[in-house]
């Protein structure tokens, strides 16, 4: 079996002006599907970071798929680190998604196109080429935005959410204050009935992401875990100030402060979990974060850290040094979502309710529709492969949209100057 | 597809009286050999230690093996835990081989059964199931022992060499001393190819070892690596002693001496690259490992790791920390030798040559005879699966051996004993 096309697609798809410490999401958000055909006629699908340095080093590396027996994964992840940008195996994450080349991403983005091949030629989901299924449904977290009104992109500020089923009004409402975010947060209980509630923090003054926290631990109870990331837009000793508020209340505290240093010294002074997906993003990063004790938690992400089978041998690494795992996710659509739910259905460890952003998309990539949580968690899509298909029409509207939108890179902080001139994004910011 | 039979069967083959400093290689070796078949008729195989601890608890788990899927192992290895008795993950390996009960064994044995099987299923090699190859023919280094005269087992100390093409007469000799054992590198190298040169050492006085390695590099040239192995045998102080005389002469200087702390003091005071297989036989041992900086090379076994996707991720791990791989060998057959050859195809950073005792077995258990090296090193087995087959009458005529030979365990200090009265195992000896 040999790789005879090969596909790579940069999509727009709408997305509500969520609020980060980075800035504003824009109103379409980026993201590339990977194609590719067996010379019998199978063909797999993989889903990626968006933009013009994601799908250049796709392109890039053309030459070493066509041709390629997909089995053979292990020598393709070895050839494309020459072929593609990056150099140092780590970085900042951020910059990952907003622009930089990256070999891991580009490996894992094949690398899942390829499971979805081999699941389909054997007639095997893949988790099941993962090691197969620890569990039958996997748990995600909702995840809380401050955000500007609005549903973004094509759906502008006005739009009928009864046209995708389990929308919820709410979602477009503006929510900047901790009153806003929990009706937010009720809003997607009620309408996915998520377990453990995320809020990206970073966003406002570190006062009112408290007072935020607070009123969800008032409105959800202690049944109910909650987790803070501010995205490292707080100082080590402001992280630590409020360290001191959060202690338990938080199930973990994700990405306070900067780097592996400011995470270590976060985390000698307080008894909170410390979690990142952002000071440890490669396994080249974990001799030092294990050794300097920076984080209790890793969020993977297959996207970055090379595939869904680097995704396993992390857990094993994780295991090993007795790391929690959690999830991390960017704006994505389908195809990723069952990725994920593949992969943490094969990972023991994976224990933590999984990060999505999947509730504030509404448009879809995959044939059938969206996937349904229940309860706040989705069972591991049926069928051989990732278990979903390509809605053609829905990519050939979406890569129209990429090609109209006039956005080539992930850049918050320009989108937040539309709304607040001058708005610079600095870390820390408190 | 189920596993609708499970077999285990215990055998042993004849071992010629090799040395260590454990003591000395009974007539036989133990080993046991594990079959899965899948309710339409698919078989796959495995081989591991032998004796009564690793078949006690491959029969404990029957139930757990019995009607599973055989692509769900991650569940299996789960499940596998609480039934097999070794508690903690961490162990001495010399007790695991020699008789501990042993989960990671356990489950390692079945995995590669279990790839076989699957292998077969979809008609593919075992090294596809790993990532692919990204190489095509695996190096092995000589393994030279000091030893006594004979063949071993029901060969006892005559025997036709010409009955096993390839096994040189040379390998009955005695080998006692230095000028014995390059007699034995020499028909070794002429016989099999063998680039590299491994002394299992830990046996005779250490300064006739040093004269060994000495004898070999005057032999060989300093093109070919060399390597000594003394089991632990040596305090700090000795293995820092002869340090000192080794650098410039090894490649790496495998287990001079006890525990992760003995090898971390000796590592910080030699230039010599430390390698183990005895102070890191787990993943519960290598964060110590790595805190102290005792090795700079693991040699994984897939036998003890936890089967070929955990020797996988310990790469994984050798990559992150920038630890070097190479690969531990215990007495063994062809079905451990085809493991072991998928396995080292499929991991870009196993650059060392590899160990094996495969060319002091005459026996074999695979059909169509012994797999052939070409300069040291070996192909892939050709075929779906680990690409050797069974062979069912040597295979019932091992296990009748196993009946008559009466050992249950392997205990080279008794065996010692036999030849030399009242000798008892010390570690260290010097």
């Amino acid at each position: 079996m040999k790789i005879a096309e090969y596909r790579v697609t940069p999509i727009a798809f709408s997305d509500p002006p969520l609020r980060a410490a980075s800035g504003l999401h824009a109103p379409y958000a980026l993201r590339t599907i990977v194609e590719v055909v067996s010379d019998d006629g199978i063909s797999g699908v993989g889903e990626t970071h968006g933009g013009a340095a994601a799908l250049a080093d796709l392109e890039a590396v053309r030459d070493l798929v066509i041709g390629r027996d997909p089995f053979q994964l292990a020598a393709l992840e070895q050839a494309i680190w020459p072929n593609v940008g990056g150099g140092s195996e780590s970085a900042d994450i951020t910059r990952v998604v907003g622009g930089l080349r990256w070999p891991p991403r580009t490996f894992g983005a094949i690398e899942v196109a390829c499971l979805d091949l081999i699941g389909k030629a054997i007639g095997r989901p893949v988790v099941d080429l993962l090691g197969g299924r620890v569990r039958e449904r996997v748990d995600f977290s909702a995840y809380l935005f401050y955000k500007h009104r609005g549903a973004g992109g094509c759906f502008g500020f006005e739009r009928d959410p009864a046209a995708v089923p389990g929308w919820p009004t709410a979602l477009q409402h503006e929510a900047l204050d901790a009153e806003g975010l929990v009706e937010q947060a009720q809003a997607m209980v009620a309408a996915f009935g998520f377990q453990s509630l995320k809020l990206k923090a970073g966003v406002l003054e570190p006062d009112e992401e408290l007072r935020t926290i607070q009123l969800l631990r008032e409105a959800f109870g202690p049944g109910v875990p909650l987790r803070i990331d501010p995205n490292a837009a707080w100082s080590v000793e402001t992280s630590l100030r409020y360290a001191r508020e959060l202690e338990g209340l938080l199930e973990y505290y994700e990405d306070p402060t900067d780097g592996k240093q400011g995470m270590a010294e976060v985390a000698r002074h307080t008894s909170l979990p410390l979690a990142t997906n952002m000071c440890c993003v490669s396994f080249a990063d974990l001799p030092e974060t294990i050794r300097l004790g920076s984080v209790r938690i890793i969020l993977s992400d297959h996207h970055y850290w090379g595939g869904l089978r680097a995704s396993v041998e992390l857990a094993r690494v994780c295991r090993s040094w007795g790391i929690g795992m959690s999830m991390h996710s960017n704006s994505h659509l389908g195809i990723s979502l069952a990725a994920m739910t593949h992969l943490a259905a094969a990972v023991p460890n994976l224990t933590y309710a999984c990060d999505t952003h999947y509730p504030w998309q509404q448009e879809e990539i995959i044939a059938g529709g969206k996937l349904q949580f229940e309860d706040g968690s989705l069972a591991v899509p049926k069928g051989a492969g990732l278990g979903v298909e390509l809605d053609r029409d829905a990519l050939a509207r979406m890569h129209e949209q990429y090609l109209a939108c006039g956005l080539a890179r992930r850049d918050d902080e320009i989108e937040m100057q539309k709304v607040e001139p001058g708005w610079a994004y600095r870390r820390p910011r408190w």
